[in-house]
Protein backbone atom coordinates (compact mmCIF):
# COMPACT_ATOMS: atom_id res chain seq x y z
CA UNK A 1 0.00 0.00 0.00
CA UNK A 2 0.93 3.00 -0.80
CA UNK A 3 1.95 6.16 1.58
CA UNK A 4 2.30 9.44 1.07
CA UNK A 5 5.36 11.27 2.62
CA UNK A 6 3.34 14.69 4.17
CA UNK A 7 0.83 16.85 2.85
CA UNK A 8 1.72 19.67 0.97
CA UNK A 9 0.83 23.28 0.87
CA UNK A 10 -0.47 24.60 -3.01
CA UNK A 11 0.43 28.07 -3.71
CA UNK A 12 -2.73 28.25 -5.40
CA UNK A 13 -5.86 28.41 -2.95
CA UNK A 14 -7.75 27.92 -6.02
CA UNK A 15 -6.07 24.87 -6.79
CA UNK A 16 -8.58 22.30 -8.11
CA UNK A 17 -10.12 24.85 -10.07
CA UNK A 18 -7.21 25.42 -12.42
CA UNK A 19 -5.70 22.17 -12.29
CA UNK A 20 -9.46 20.97 -13.70
CA UNK A 21 -9.14 23.54 -16.25
CA UNK A 22 -5.61 22.09 -17.68
CA UNK A 23 -7.14 18.55 -17.65
CA UNK A 24 -10.03 20.26 -19.67
CA UNK A 25 -7.78 21.47 -22.38
CA UNK A 26 -5.64 18.23 -22.63
CA UNK A 27 -7.26 16.28 -25.26
CA UNK A 28 -5.41 13.37 -25.09
CA UNK A 29 -6.52 12.29 -22.10
CA UNK A 30 -10.17 12.56 -23.09
CA UNK A 31 -9.19 10.35 -26.24
CA UNK A 32 -6.94 8.11 -23.87
CA UNK A 33 -10.09 7.59 -22.19
CA UNK A 34 -8.93 8.69 -18.86
CA UNK A 35 -10.56 9.80 -15.93
CA UNK A 36 -8.97 11.89 -12.80
CA UNK A 37 -10.96 10.65 -9.75
CA UNK A 38 -9.05 12.74 -6.94
CA UNK A 39 -6.89 16.28 -6.99
CA UNK A 40 -5.36 17.41 -3.72
CA UNK A 41 -1.91 19.72 -3.33
CA UNK A 42 0.85 17.43 -5.15
CA UNK A 43 -1.28 14.59 -5.39
CA UNK A 44 -3.62 13.13 -8.08
CA UNK A 45 -5.93 9.53 -8.81
CA UNK A 46 -7.08 8.64 -11.92
CA UNK A 47 -8.68 5.27 -13.60
CA UNK A 48 -8.98 4.09 -17.05
CA UNK A 49 -11.63 1.10 -18.38
CA UNK A 50 -9.08 -0.83 -20.70
CA UNK A 51 -10.11 -1.20 -23.81
CA UNK A 52 -9.05 -2.97 -27.46
CA UNK A 53 -6.97 0.84 -28.35
CA UNK A 54 -4.71 0.44 -25.46
CA UNK A 55 -3.31 -2.68 -26.58
CA UNK A 56 -0.02 -3.90 -27.34
CA UNK A 57 0.76 -7.11 -29.67
CA UNK A 58 0.41 -9.78 -26.86
CA UNK A 59 -3.36 -7.98 -25.84
CA UNK A 60 -1.81 -6.20 -22.27
CA UNK A 61 -1.38 -2.06 -21.53
CA UNK A 62 0.73 -0.75 -23.83
CA UNK A 63 3.87 0.46 -22.23
CA UNK A 64 3.35 3.54 -24.01
CA UNK A 65 -0.33 4.13 -22.53
CA UNK A 66 1.63 3.27 -19.11
CA UNK A 67 3.98 6.27 -19.41
CA UNK A 68 0.96 8.55 -20.86
CA UNK A 69 -0.84 7.85 -17.84
CA UNK A 70 1.85 8.68 -14.97
CA UNK A 71 2.99 11.65 -17.56
CA UNK A 72 -0.65 12.85 -16.57
CA UNK A 73 -0.87 12.16 -12.81
CA UNK A 74 2.17 13.11 -12.21
CA UNK A 75 2.26 16.53 -14.36
CA UNK A 76 -1.18 17.60 -12.44
CA UNK A 77 0.01 16.69 -9.35
CA UNK A 78 2.45 19.66 -10.18
CA UNK A 79 -0.22 21.61 -11.52
CA UNK A 80 -2.30 21.46 -8.10
CA UNK A 81 0.57 23.42 -6.39
CA UNK A 82 1.91 25.44 -8.36
CA UNK A 83 0.39 29.72 -8.43
CA UNK A 84 -2.30 30.43 -10.98
CA UNK A 85 -0.74 31.27 -14.29
CA UNK A 86 2.00 28.98 -13.71
CA UNK A 87 2.89 26.57 -16.31
CA UNK A 88 4.22 23.38 -15.54
CA UNK A 89 6.85 20.92 -18.19
CA UNK A 90 7.93 17.53 -17.93
CA UNK A 91 11.81 18.01 -18.20
CA UNK A 92 12.38 14.19 -18.30
CA UNK A 93 10.37 11.10 -16.67
CA UNK A 94 11.84 7.37 -16.20
CA UNK A 95 9.09 4.60 -15.91
CA UNK A 96 10.15 1.01 -14.82
CA UNK A 97 7.62 -2.05 -15.86
CA UNK A 98 6.65 -4.17 -12.74
CA UNK A 99 4.03 -6.51 -14.30
CA UNK A 100 1.94 -7.17 -17.32
CA UNK A 101 -1.07 -5.17 -17.36
CA UNK A 102 -3.88 -7.07 -17.49
CA UNK A 103 -7.15 -6.43 -15.92
CA UNK A 104 -10.41 -4.64 -16.57
CA UNK A 105 -9.59 -1.45 -14.83
CA UNK A 106 -6.40 0.55 -14.34
CA UNK A 107 -6.05 3.15 -11.50
CA UNK A 108 -2.72 5.20 -10.98
CA UNK A 109 -1.76 8.04 -8.51
CA UNK A 110 0.99 10.62 -8.95
CA UNK A 111 2.08 12.87 -6.26
CA UNK A 112 4.99 15.57 -5.93
CA UNK A 113 7.58 13.90 -3.97
CA UNK A 114 9.75 16.99 -3.47
CA UNK A 115 8.33 20.66 -4.46
CA UNK A 116 10.81 23.18 -5.05
CA UNK A 117 10.24 26.70 -6.77
CA UNK A 118 11.86 25.45 -10.36
CA UNK A 119 11.08 22.02 -10.17
CA UNK A 120 8.88 19.43 -8.91
CA UNK A 121 10.31 15.69 -8.55
CA UNK A 122 7.20 13.72 -8.96
CA UNK A 123 6.76 9.51 -9.12
CA UNK A 124 3.38 7.65 -9.83
CA UNK A 125 2.75 4.37 -9.97
CA UNK A 126 -0.03 2.42 -12.06
CA UNK A 127 -2.18 -0.51 -10.75
CA UNK A 128 -5.09 -2.50 -10.89
CA UNK A 129 -6.35 -4.65 -8.10
CA UNK A 130 -6.67 -8.75 -8.22
CA UNK A 131 -8.95 -11.04 -7.38
CA UNK A 132 -7.96 -10.21 -3.24
CA UNK A 133 -8.51 -6.82 -3.83
CA UNK A 134 -4.64 -6.16 -3.72
CA UNK A 135 -2.35 -3.80 -5.76
CA UNK A 136 -0.70 -5.24 -8.08
CA UNK A 137 1.67 -2.51 -9.64
CA UNK A 138 1.80 -2.35 -13.52
CA UNK A 139 4.17 0.33 -13.16
CA UNK A 140 6.44 3.01 -11.56
CA UNK A 141 7.74 6.15 -12.58
CA UNK A 142 9.50 9.31 -11.61
CA UNK A 143 9.61 12.18 -13.32
CA UNK A 144 11.24 16.20 -13.01
CA UNK A 145 8.36 18.94 -13.45
CA UNK A 146 9.82 22.18 -14.37
CA UNK A 147 7.46 25.45 -12.96
CA UNK A 148 7.62 28.03 -15.59
CA UNK B 1 22.14 14.60 -38.04
CA UNK B 2 21.55 11.35 -36.51
CA UNK B 3 24.52 8.68 -37.02
CA UNK B 4 23.86 5.01 -36.45
CA UNK B 5 27.51 3.67 -35.15
CA UNK B 6 27.41 0.64 -37.35
CA UNK B 7 25.15 -1.90 -39.29
CA UNK B 8 23.35 -4.38 -36.77
CA UNK B 9 22.71 -8.33 -38.24
CA UNK B 10 19.55 -9.80 -37.53
CA UNK B 11 19.09 -13.66 -36.23
CA UNK B 12 16.14 -13.20 -38.14
CA UNK B 13 16.35 -13.70 -41.78
CA UNK B 14 12.90 -12.49 -41.94
CA UNK B 15 13.14 -9.78 -39.67
CA UNK B 16 11.28 -7.47 -41.57
CA UNK B 17 8.25 -9.67 -41.73
CA UNK B 18 8.47 -10.51 -38.02
CA UNK B 19 8.80 -7.11 -37.34
CA UNK B 20 5.64 -6.30 -39.71
CA UNK B 21 3.96 -8.84 -38.08
CA UNK B 22 4.01 -7.74 -34.31
CA UNK B 23 3.08 -4.11 -35.26
CA UNK B 24 -0.04 -5.78 -37.13
CA UNK B 25 -1.06 -6.96 -33.17
CA UNK B 26 -0.61 -3.75 -31.89
CA UNK B 27 -3.58 -1.60 -31.32
CA UNK B 28 -2.31 1.36 -30.01
CA UNK B 29 -0.07 2.38 -33.12
CA UNK B 30 -3.35 2.32 -35.07
CA UNK B 31 -5.12 4.64 -32.97
CA UNK B 32 -2.18 6.86 -32.12
CA UNK B 33 -1.79 7.15 -36.36
CA UNK B 34 1.61 6.44 -36.67
CA UNK B 35 3.12 4.48 -39.60
CA UNK B 36 6.39 2.77 -39.48
CA UNK B 37 8.36 3.59 -42.76
CA UNK B 38 11.54 1.80 -42.38
CA UNK B 39 12.87 -1.69 -41.06
CA UNK B 40 16.51 -2.62 -40.92
CA UNK B 41 18.18 -4.75 -38.63
CA UNK B 42 18.33 -3.09 -35.45
CA UNK B 43 16.55 0.49 -36.49
CA UNK B 44 13.39 1.84 -37.04
CA UNK B 45 11.57 4.60 -38.58
CA UNK B 46 8.37 5.82 -38.29
CA UNK B 47 6.21 9.11 -38.58
CA UNK B 48 2.84 10.35 -37.74
CA UNK B 49 0.38 13.57 -38.49
CA UNK B 50 -0.13 15.96 -35.64
CA UNK B 51 -3.81 15.68 -35.05
CA UNK B 52 -5.66 17.14 -32.27
CA UNK B 53 -6.12 13.94 -30.04
CA UNK B 54 -2.41 14.37 -29.80
CA UNK B 55 -2.10 17.55 -28.47
CA UNK B 56 -2.31 18.51 -24.16
CA UNK B 57 -2.92 21.62 -22.56
CA UNK B 58 -0.89 24.47 -24.59
CA UNK B 59 -2.05 22.28 -28.05
CA UNK B 60 1.77 20.93 -28.68
CA UNK B 61 2.20 17.59 -28.72
CA UNK B 62 1.55 15.64 -25.45
CA UNK B 63 4.91 13.93 -23.68
CA UNK B 64 2.71 10.84 -23.53
CA UNK B 65 2.60 10.41 -27.04
CA UNK B 66 6.18 11.23 -27.13
CA UNK B 67 6.63 8.38 -24.94
CA UNK B 68 4.55 6.13 -26.69
CA UNK B 69 5.92 6.47 -30.06
CA UNK B 70 9.76 6.07 -28.30
CA UNK B 71 8.45 3.23 -26.74
CA UNK B 72 7.22 1.87 -30.35
CA UNK B 73 10.20 2.38 -32.39
CA UNK B 74 12.33 1.03 -29.15
CA UNK B 75 10.42 -2.00 -28.36
CA UNK B 76 10.18 -2.44 -32.52
CA UNK B 77 13.97 -2.14 -33.19
CA UNK B 78 14.57 -4.73 -31.13
CA UNK B 79 12.07 -7.05 -32.52
CA UNK B 80 13.83 -6.63 -36.08
CA UNK B 81 17.02 -8.37 -34.29
CA UNK B 82 15.71 -11.40 -32.41
CA UNK B 83 15.03 -14.98 -33.68
CA UNK B 84 11.50 -15.74 -35.04
CA UNK B 85 9.11 -16.46 -32.14
CA UNK B 86 11.10 -14.91 -29.34
CA UNK B 87 9.11 -11.39 -27.43
CA UNK B 88 10.70 -8.50 -26.39
CA UNK B 89 9.38 -6.03 -23.39
CA UNK B 90 10.20 -2.85 -22.46
CA UNK B 91 11.77 -3.20 -19.05
CA UNK B 92 12.12 0.66 -18.64
CA UNK B 93 12.31 3.51 -20.36
CA UNK B 94 13.79 7.81 -19.84
CA UNK B 95 12.56 9.99 -21.69
CA UNK B 96 13.73 13.53 -21.80
CA UNK B 97 12.03 16.54 -23.62
CA UNK B 98 14.32 18.90 -25.84
CA UNK B 99 12.05 20.80 -27.89
CA UNK B 100 8.09 22.16 -27.65
CA UNK B 101 6.33 19.69 -30.06
CA UNK B 102 4.61 21.99 -32.46
CA UNK B 103 4.56 20.53 -36.05
CA UNK B 104 2.42 19.29 -38.77
CA UNK B 105 4.26 16.17 -39.02
CA UNK B 106 6.27 14.33 -36.51
CA UNK B 107 9.23 11.72 -37.30
CA UNK B 108 11.17 9.42 -35.44
CA UNK B 109 13.36 6.85 -35.21
CA UNK B 110 14.64 3.80 -32.93
CA UNK B 111 17.77 2.04 -32.51
CA UNK B 112 19.40 -0.72 -30.85
CA UNK B 113 22.46 1.17 -29.48
CA UNK B 114 23.93 -2.14 -27.63
CA UNK B 115 22.35 -6.07 -28.62
CA UNK B 116 22.99 -8.42 -26.26
CA UNK B 117 21.39 -11.48 -25.97
CA UNK B 118 19.07 -11.21 -22.59
CA UNK B 119 18.67 -7.28 -23.11
CA UNK B 120 18.82 -4.55 -26.04
CA UNK B 121 20.19 -1.11 -24.79
CA UNK B 122 17.66 1.00 -27.17
CA UNK B 123 17.67 4.95 -28.29
CA UNK B 124 15.49 7.13 -30.34
CA UNK B 125 14.47 10.37 -30.98
CA UNK B 126 11.49 12.43 -32.36
CA UNK B 127 11.73 15.41 -34.49
CA UNK B 128 9.97 17.95 -37.08
CA UNK B 129 11.81 19.49 -39.85
CA UNK B 130 11.94 22.76 -39.74
CA UNK B 131 11.25 25.85 -42.31
CA UNK B 132 14.84 24.87 -43.78
CA UNK B 133 14.39 21.41 -43.69
CA UNK B 134 16.51 20.91 -40.55
CA UNK B 135 15.93 18.31 -37.61
CA UNK B 136 14.44 19.63 -34.59
CA UNK B 137 14.33 16.89 -31.87
CA UNK B 138 11.83 17.32 -30.02
CA UNK B 139 12.34 14.46 -27.42
CA UNK B 140 15.40 11.51 -26.77
CA UNK B 141 14.90 8.54 -25.51
CA UNK B 142 16.56 5.64 -24.07
CA UNK B 143 15.78 2.05 -23.21
CA UNK B 144 15.89 -1.36 -21.65
CA UNK B 145 14.57 -4.43 -23.89
CA UNK B 146 14.31 -7.86 -22.56
CA UNK B 147 14.52 -10.74 -24.78
CA UNK B 148 12.46 -13.52 -23.30
CA UNK C 1 9.28 8.48 6.71
CA UNK C 2 10.61 5.33 4.81
CA UNK C 3 7.47 2.32 4.80
CA UNK C 4 8.63 -0.45 2.94
CA UNK C 5 5.89 -2.32 1.21
CA UNK C 6 6.04 -5.72 2.40
CA UNK C 7 8.60 -8.31 3.74
CA UNK C 8 10.76 -10.14 1.07
CA UNK C 9 11.74 -13.93 1.52
CA UNK C 10 15.53 -14.87 0.24
CA UNK C 11 16.23 -17.29 -1.81
CA UNK C 12 19.63 -18.08 0.23
CA UNK C 13 19.39 -19.05 3.80
CA UNK C 14 22.65 -18.25 4.53
CA UNK C 15 21.64 -14.52 2.76
CA UNK C 16 23.69 -12.11 5.26
CA UNK C 17 26.86 -14.17 4.96
CA UNK C 18 26.98 -14.19 1.36
CA UNK C 19 26.13 -10.63 1.00
CA UNK C 20 28.76 -9.73 3.75
CA UNK C 21 31.15 -11.86 1.61
CA UNK C 22 30.17 -9.72 -1.87
CA UNK C 23 30.75 -6.26 0.25
CA UNK C 24 34.13 -7.70 1.77
CA UNK C 25 35.55 -8.32 -2.18
CA UNK C 26 34.73 -5.06 -3.14
CA UNK C 27 37.42 -2.32 -3.01
CA UNK C 28 35.73 0.35 -3.83
CA UNK C 29 33.30 0.58 -0.50
CA UNK C 30 35.92 0.40 1.77
CA UNK C 31 37.66 3.52 -0.38
CA UNK C 32 34.99 5.35 -0.07
CA UNK C 33 34.61 4.93 3.69
CA UNK C 34 30.87 3.34 3.41
CA UNK C 35 29.96 0.99 6.43
CA UNK C 36 26.79 -1.68 5.75
CA UNK C 37 24.72 -1.22 8.87
CA UNK C 38 21.77 -3.37 8.53
CA UNK C 39 21.44 -6.82 5.87
CA UNK C 40 17.66 -7.94 5.72
CA UNK C 41 16.19 -9.65 3.07
CA UNK C 42 15.62 -7.29 -0.15
CA UNK C 43 16.89 -4.64 2.32
CA UNK C 44 20.07 -2.69 3.06
CA UNK C 45 20.96 -0.09 5.34
CA UNK C 46 24.63 1.97 5.31
CA UNK C 47 26.17 4.99 6.53
CA UNK C 48 29.42 7.26 6.33
CA UNK C 49 30.91 10.06 7.18
CA UNK C 50 31.43 13.24 5.41
CA UNK C 51 35.44 13.31 4.00
CA UNK C 52 36.86 16.44 2.09
CA UNK C 53 37.24 13.53 -0.64
CA UNK C 54 33.74 13.07 -0.71
CA UNK C 55 32.97 17.24 -1.86
CA UNK C 56 32.50 18.73 -4.88
CA UNK C 57 32.98 22.08 -6.28
CA UNK C 58 30.62 23.79 -3.62
CA UNK C 59 31.97 21.86 -0.49
CA UNK C 60 28.96 19.49 -1.14
CA UNK C 61 28.61 15.59 -0.81
CA UNK C 62 29.68 14.76 -4.62
CA UNK C 63 26.71 13.94 -7.13
CA UNK C 64 28.90 11.14 -8.47
CA UNK C 65 29.51 9.68 -4.51
CA UNK C 66 25.54 9.92 -4.04
CA UNK C 67 25.37 7.83 -7.17
CA UNK C 68 27.88 5.00 -6.10
CA UNK C 69 26.28 4.74 -2.33
CA UNK C 70 22.73 4.54 -4.06
CA UNK C 71 24.68 1.46 -6.80
CA UNK C 72 25.67 -0.14 -3.89
CA UNK C 73 22.64 -0.34 -1.47
CA UNK C 74 20.53 -1.36 -4.25
CA UNK C 75 23.16 -3.88 -5.39
CA UNK C 76 23.24 -5.49 -2.31
CA UNK C 77 20.06 -5.64 -1.65
CA UNK C 78 19.16 -7.24 -4.57
CA UNK C 79 22.26 -9.77 -3.40
CA UNK C 80 20.29 -10.35 -0.14
CA UNK C 81 17.42 -11.99 -2.01
CA UNK C 82 19.24 -14.35 -4.62
CA UNK C 83 20.27 -18.21 -4.07
CA UNK C 84 24.19 -19.16 -3.70
CA UNK C 85 26.29 -18.11 -6.23
CA UNK C 86 23.99 -16.12 -8.14
CA UNK C 87 25.70 -13.01 -9.44
CA UNK C 88 24.38 -9.67 -9.26
CA UNK C 89 24.27 -6.64 -12.00
CA UNK C 90 23.54 -3.19 -12.86
CA UNK C 91 21.62 -2.68 -16.06
CA UNK C 92 20.74 0.96 -15.55
CA UNK C 93 20.33 3.26 -13.04
CA UNK C 94 18.16 6.95 -12.42
CA UNK C 95 19.66 8.75 -9.91
CA UNK C 96 17.46 12.41 -8.57
CA UNK C 97 19.35 15.18 -6.40
CA UNK C 98 16.10 16.69 -4.07
CA UNK C 99 18.60 18.23 -1.48
CA UNK C 100 22.28 19.32 -1.44
CA UNK C 101 24.35 17.06 0.81
CA UNK C 102 25.58 19.18 3.85
CA UNK C 103 26.42 17.46 6.66
CA UNK C 104 28.74 15.16 8.66
CA UNK C 105 27.22 12.07 8.25
CA UNK C 106 25.02 10.12 5.95
CA UNK C 107 22.42 7.52 5.77
CA UNK C 108 21.19 5.52 3.25
CA UNK C 109 18.91 2.71 2.25
CA UNK C 110 18.22 0.42 -0.45
CA UNK C 111 15.48 -2.11 -1.35
CA UNK C 112 14.25 -4.66 -3.76
CA UNK C 113 10.97 -3.11 -4.80
CA UNK C 114 10.17 -4.94 -6.79
CA UNK C 115 12.00 -9.26 -6.95
CA UNK C 116 11.73 -11.60 -10.12
CA UNK C 117 13.52 -14.26 -11.72
CA UNK C 118 15.68 -12.69 -13.76
CA UNK C 119 15.47 -8.92 -12.42
CA UNK C 120 15.37 -7.03 -9.34
CA UNK C 121 13.84 -3.31 -9.66
CA UNK C 122 15.73 -1.31 -7.13
CA UNK C 123 15.01 1.59 -4.58
CA UNK C 124 16.59 3.81 -2.73
CA UNK C 125 17.56 6.97 -0.97
CA UNK C 126 20.07 9.02 0.91
CA UNK C 127 19.37 11.14 3.73
CA UNK C 128 20.73 13.23 6.70
CA UNK C 129 19.40 13.81 9.72
CA UNK C 130 18.68 17.62 10.52
CA UNK C 131 18.75 19.36 13.61
CA UNK C 132 15.30 17.83 14.41
CA UNK C 133 16.16 14.35 13.86
CA UNK C 134 14.38 14.57 10.70
CA UNK C 135 15.43 12.92 7.33
CA UNK C 136 16.32 15.43 5.11
CA UNK C 137 16.35 13.40 1.21
CA UNK C 138 19.86 14.28 -0.63
CA UNK C 139 19.00 11.71 -3.61
CA UNK C 140 16.41 9.42 -4.50
CA UNK C 141 17.67 6.26 -6.94
CA UNK C 142 16.09 3.45 -9.29
CA UNK C 143 17.60 0.82 -10.72
CA UNK C 144 17.28 -2.81 -12.66
CA UNK C 145 19.55 -5.55 -11.32
CA UNK C 146 19.78 -8.49 -13.50
CA UNK C 147 20.31 -12.20 -11.35
CA UNK C 148 22.65 -14.15 -13.33
CA UNK D 1 32.66 6.39 -33.23
CA UNK D 2 31.46 8.84 -31.63
CA UNK D 3 29.78 12.05 -33.51
CA UNK D 4 29.13 15.25 -31.93
CA UNK D 5 25.84 16.95 -33.40
CA UNK D 6 27.59 20.84 -33.87
CA UNK D 7 29.73 22.81 -32.44
CA UNK D 8 28.79 24.78 -29.39
CA UNK D 9 29.14 28.54 -28.14
CA UNK D 10 30.57 29.26 -24.88
CA UNK D 11 28.69 32.30 -22.73
CA UNK D 12 31.89 32.37 -21.29
CA UNK D 13 34.81 34.07 -23.90
CA UNK D 14 37.03 32.69 -20.76
CA UNK D 15 35.72 29.13 -20.87
CA UNK D 16 38.33 27.18 -20.10
CA UNK D 17 39.58 29.20 -17.32
CA UNK D 18 36.36 29.14 -15.77
CA UNK D 19 35.72 25.26 -16.10
CA UNK D 20 39.42 24.52 -15.27
CA UNK D 21 38.61 26.72 -11.71
CA UNK D 22 35.55 24.58 -10.77
CA UNK D 23 37.01 21.53 -11.45
CA UNK D 24 40.20 22.41 -9.38
CA UNK D 25 37.69 23.03 -6.28
CA UNK D 26 36.71 19.40 -6.90
CA UNK D 27 37.95 17.18 -4.26
CA UNK D 28 36.32 13.71 -5.83
CA UNK D 29 37.86 14.29 -9.23
CA UNK D 30 41.41 14.18 -7.44
CA UNK D 31 40.63 11.67 -4.79
CA UNK D 32 39.02 9.52 -7.80
CA UNK D 33 42.16 9.73 -10.52
CA UNK D 34 40.40 11.11 -12.86
CA UNK D 35 42.33 13.65 -15.37
CA UNK D 36 40.11 16.12 -17.46
CA UNK D 37 42.04 16.08 -21.02
CA UNK D 38 39.62 18.47 -23.19
CA UNK D 39 37.83 21.53 -22.66
CA UNK D 40 35.59 22.80 -25.69
CA UNK D 41 32.55 24.17 -25.84
CA UNK D 42 29.92 22.03 -24.18
CA UNK D 43 32.20 18.98 -24.08
CA UNK D 44 34.79 17.89 -22.35
CA UNK D 45 37.25 14.50 -22.74
CA UNK D 46 38.76 13.04 -19.61
CA UNK D 47 40.72 9.46 -19.10
CA UNK D 48 41.65 7.81 -15.66
CA UNK D 49 44.16 4.64 -14.72
CA UNK D 50 42.11 1.74 -13.33
CA UNK D 51 43.59 1.20 -9.90
CA UNK D 52 42.84 -1.48 -7.63
CA UNK D 53 40.30 1.24 -5.39
CA UNK D 54 37.78 1.75 -8.44
CA UNK D 55 37.03 -2.01 -8.47
CA UNK D 56 33.63 -3.66 -7.33
CA UNK D 57 33.23 -7.05 -6.11
CA UNK D 58 34.51 -9.04 -9.70
CA UNK D 59 37.33 -6.64 -9.95
CA UNK D 60 35.64 -4.67 -12.61
CA UNK D 61 35.09 -1.05 -12.82
CA UNK D 62 32.52 -0.50 -10.25
CA UNK D 63 29.15 1.07 -11.44
CA UNK D 64 29.16 3.84 -9.32
CA UNK D 65 32.66 4.62 -10.42
CA UNK D 66 31.01 4.65 -13.86
CA UNK D 67 28.43 7.29 -12.52
CA UNK D 68 30.71 9.23 -10.99
CA UNK D 69 32.96 9.71 -14.20
CA UNK D 70 29.77 10.38 -16.12
CA UNK D 71 28.45 13.46 -13.81
CA UNK D 72 31.80 14.90 -13.71
CA UNK D 73 31.87 14.91 -18.06
CA UNK D 74 28.47 15.64 -18.28
CA UNK D 75 28.62 18.56 -15.50
CA UNK D 76 31.77 19.94 -16.55
CA UNK D 77 30.22 20.22 -20.08
CA UNK D 78 27.77 22.36 -18.96
CA UNK D 79 29.97 24.73 -16.76
CA UNK D 80 31.70 25.23 -19.77
CA UNK D 81 28.98 27.28 -21.54
CA UNK D 82 27.58 29.03 -19.18
CA UNK D 83 28.18 33.36 -18.11
CA UNK D 84 31.23 33.30 -15.12
CA UNK D 85 29.76 32.87 -12.12
CA UNK D 86 27.06 30.69 -12.86
CA UNK D 87 26.09 27.27 -11.29
CA UNK D 88 25.73 24.26 -12.53
CA UNK D 89 23.70 21.52 -10.52
CA UNK D 90 22.92 18.12 -11.71
CA UNK D 91 18.87 17.71 -11.22
CA UNK D 92 19.21 13.62 -12.34
CA UNK D 93 20.83 11.56 -14.36
CA UNK D 94 20.32 8.42 -15.72
CA UNK D 95 23.28 5.38 -16.36
CA UNK D 96 23.46 2.28 -18.61
CA UNK D 97 25.67 -0.29 -18.20
CA UNK D 98 26.69 -1.59 -21.72
CA UNK D 99 29.91 -3.66 -21.05
CA UNK D 100 31.91 -4.74 -18.11
CA UNK D 101 34.81 -2.37 -17.67
CA UNK D 102 38.13 -4.32 -17.53
CA UNK D 103 40.70 -2.27 -19.19
CA UNK D 104 43.73 -0.68 -17.35
CA UNK D 105 42.46 2.70 -18.63
CA UNK D 106 39.41 4.29 -19.07
CA UNK D 107 38.18 7.26 -21.46
CA UNK D 108 35.46 9.33 -21.15
CA UNK D 109 33.32 12.32 -22.98
CA UNK D 110 30.80 14.55 -22.02
CA UNK D 111 28.59 16.82 -24.28
CA UNK D 112 25.95 19.20 -24.18
CA UNK D 113 23.09 17.39 -26.09
CA UNK D 114 20.71 20.25 -26.06
CA UNK D 115 21.20 23.39 -24.38
CA UNK D 116 19.12 25.95 -23.08
CA UNK D 117 19.08 28.84 -20.60
CA UNK D 118 17.45 27.47 -17.67
CA UNK D 119 18.97 23.74 -18.17
CA UNK D 120 21.32 21.62 -20.58
CA UNK D 121 20.59 18.19 -21.42
CA UNK D 122 24.17 16.16 -21.09
CA UNK D 123 24.79 12.92 -22.44
CA UNK D 124 28.24 10.91 -22.05
CA UNK D 125 29.83 7.64 -22.37
CA UNK D 126 32.63 5.70 -20.32
CA UNK D 127 35.34 3.75 -23.00
CA UNK D 128 38.18 1.51 -23.16
CA UNK D 129 40.15 0.62 -26.13
CA UNK D 130 40.80 -2.80 -27.63
CA UNK D 131 43.18 -4.66 -28.93
CA UNK D 132 42.32 -3.37 -32.37
CA UNK D 133 42.15 -0.14 -30.73
CA UNK D 134 38.45 0.21 -31.16
CA UNK D 135 36.13 1.91 -28.64
CA UNK D 136 34.37 -0.47 -26.51
CA UNK D 137 31.91 1.19 -24.41
CA UNK D 138 31.77 0.81 -20.79
CA UNK D 139 28.74 2.67 -19.96
CA UNK D 140 26.44 5.49 -21.35
CA UNK D 141 24.66 8.41 -19.55
CA UNK D 142 22.27 11.02 -19.93
CA UNK D 143 21.56 13.98 -17.32
CA UNK D 144 19.84 17.09 -16.69
CA UNK D 145 22.01 19.88 -16.01
CA UNK D 146 20.37 22.99 -14.23
CA UNK D 147 22.17 26.51 -14.68
CA UNK D 148 21.45 28.68 -11.83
Amino acid sequence: MFERMRKLESRNPKFEEYTRYKIGKNKFIKWLGMEITKIEPGYIEAEMDFKEMHEQQNGWLHGGVSSAILDMVEGFASYSLVEEGKQVFTVEAKISYYNPGIASKFFSRGWVDKPGKRFHFCQGEIYYLNEQGEEVIVAKGSATMAVV
